[in-house]
């Protein structure tokens, strides 16, 4: 397999806070959004917090999801790191449902080994780029 | 907790090959690496595949780590996401070391609410500046 890989790392603000603090419905946030991209899950694990927050990753057979949440603020913090051709984005509409989020930041980040990266210029001009986003949902 | 979390993408190359494919070496490095920058650990998953190649996830009380390897490439990707103010950087002495590694590329992001990065400006301008940097091992 490539070794190129896309990280996305995703910032859910404004969130649910009921919703995040329950470890089912995390769960079950983060399985269907590597359900989203295509992903083959291959392993997981999730912890509740006292007195609030759950934090979780999912192991993939193209990398990784994890997802940690802060019910006190709202806020959530997700990693989606892909390879082998997925598209971590996908996710990025359903997590915004789950995690009932009225704003998110996305930033993404190739990996990878330099030979690799380089071959993927139509992607992204330099494997140090970040790209930004911030949506504002209605 | 201060949502304040830093993220360290850690890019390994020149690992030991058979050292990255072999899943318990794999696991001590990863668990090392949590016990080097002081987190405490609340839940792991490891995967070996076939025919190659480890991934696996720490979920710590701070966050979590991850790891994903590519023995034919002696690549190995890790993510250290710390928050309570842990210091990511500390674990990766130790892990070049436990991947044989040549070198290395680091990057940090700030993660976060954005009125708790503004308060570390001390730390980083920017929450969407990443600090990069290429280590050549003797």
């Amino acid at each position: 397999m490539l070794t190129l890989g896309r990280h996305l790392i995703a910032e859910f603000y404004g969130c649910n806070r009921e919703t995040i603090d329950d470890l089912a419905l995390v769960r079950t946030a983060l399985v269907d959004a590597a359900r989203a991209i295509g992903a083959t899950v291959v392993g997981e694990t999730f912890h509740k917090f006292a007195p609030q927050g759950v934090s979780g990753t999912v192991v993939i057979a193209e990398s990784h999801l994890s997802v940690h949440t802060w019910p006190e603020k709202g806020y959530v913090a997700v990693d989606i790191y892909t390879c082998g051709g997925l598209d971590p984005r996908k996710a990025v509409p359903g997590l915004t449902q789950a995690l009932e989020s009225s704003s998110d930041r996305c930033q993404e980040i190739l990996r990878g080994l330099p030979e690799d990266i380089d071959q993927q210029r139509d992607l992204l001009p330099s494997d140090v780029t970040i790209v930004t986003s911030l949506e504002e949902h209605k």
